[in-house]
């Protein structure tokens, strides 16, 4: 299996966009053909997956919508289809675990061998043994969170410790010691660009995984300008902007569009 | 339901212990009468709570351990068999989740809903937003990861801004505004007991959860000196030390009476 890292960027080639495609399913918001199936999640993400597939560099199931749910299989079922439907889209299972090492091998046996991702998000607070046994897979990927897009991300992320913000140092951190298998990767926030153009300066080469734009209000002209610099890698999720639009084709299609106006 | 601070309280009294058991099952561990089982974890963790529950103040399943083995309806079973015949334990689901605020909704309702666990833990990188939706439940415990037991725990929690560490931050954010409702602990690992000592002086009245001792190598005299402090609640785990231990109801005999020997 290449690198995810490679995947990505073939993907990017491929289907000429940035867009990753977030399927974060809430049963009430599901039109009513879905909310009658028998798998419901996964008829509905069967069919956003059908609509999309030559338009995204990525998909990113969020486990906490299937797990607040008990519709695990159904995320499991989400991943096999794009599997099988479109080998080339790589899948990022977004739950950003972070637990101590012999804990973590299990998350990490969750996320690569239940639940057969391509990538996943894992969270730093905990340090280097907390994420190493993600890193140790080196043909998966793994986002470190490092700039995330919610509101109060600052609480901790903004405290400035040997005159740098916490956030970048965790950026050094994956640019410097956690990326020893070429197979790491950061989310920051839309809602940041500021934030996201100061990151690209410090790790000019690290793909970014990018939430917010659409319902948490990131704006893509500013991400794209700041983040996709020199060749380097963005993925831009939308998942509610795109899930529920009346077409959900067309919208995927808008942003990419948009995304590319500005590469 | 009383709040769980107030039941933790409650079952220390009663049962004159300070002893959270972690129910951790490794399949390739477990005796063999438990391997052939139809259920392994859950007739395991059974056997252990029937063993324990009048030593003990409250049990601590690891998700990791039920997800990584595709058993989660096992850990639903075993959380079910403490509520009905241990009534009075409470349930810590280790779970250490952290999301923006939609997405840490959906992580509550597994928690608390899904699973029905008592006490929950969370991870503070991502800030106020990602923990208010854990908080909002205010009968339920929200212990949320201070200074953790791993080796690489520093990377992070010891960059020092504003004069002290960010370990330290996160304990005064949670003690000054995120225990709005009387329900957040802190976790802070007994491999690191000068922390938990400047810890306890900062929080006098929150309960802290001590994992880190037995086969990570904490000292149970230096965490109960410390912690145990004018009469503040700790929850000190041992898992790998009971469950496998050739009698598990006495390995957890000993390490509450050793605890007390220092209370």
């Amino acid at each position: 299996m290449a690198l995810f890292t490679t995947r990505i960027a073939e993907a990017i080639r491929r289907n000429d966009s940035m867009l990753c495609v977030g399927l974060d399913p809430a049963f009430a918001k599901l039109p009513e053909k879905f909310r009658n199936a028998e798998k419901p999640f996964f008829e509905f993400n069967k069919a956003i997956v059908d609509a999309t597939r030559d338009l995204v560099c990525c998909y990113k199931p969020q486990a906490a919508y299937y797990a607040g749910a008990d519709r695990d299989d159904e995320l499991r079922a989400t991943i096999d289809y794009i599997h099988e439907n479109a080998p080339d889209i790589p899948v990022i299972l977004d739950v950003k675990r972070g637990d101590i090492g012999s804990t973590a091998e299990q998350y990490a046996k969750e996320a690569f061998e239940r639940y057969r991702a391509d990538a996943v998000t894992v969270n730093p607070y905990m340090g280097f043994d907390a994420v190493k046994p993600f890193l140790d897979f080196a043909d998966k990927g793994v986002i470190i969170l490092c700039r995330t897009s919610n509101p109060h991300s600052g609480d901790l992320q903004n405290l400035v410790a040997d005159g740098i913000p916490l956030y970048q140092h965790v950026a050094k951190l994956v640019r410097d010691k956690w990326n020893y298998n070429g197979n790491a990767a950061l989310v920051v926030g839309a809602t940041y660009p500021e934030e996201l153009r100061i990151l690209r300066e410090i790790c000019p080469e690290l793909p970014f995984l990018v939430p917010g734009v659409g319902a948490q209000g990131g704006d893509v002209k500013a991400v794209v300008t700041n983040g996709a610099v020199g060749g380097a890698v963005l993925m831009i999720n939308s998942s509610r902007g795109i899930l529920y639009a009346a077409d959900p084709r067309e919208a995927a299609r808008r942003l990419r569009d948009e995304i590319n106006l500005y590469r």
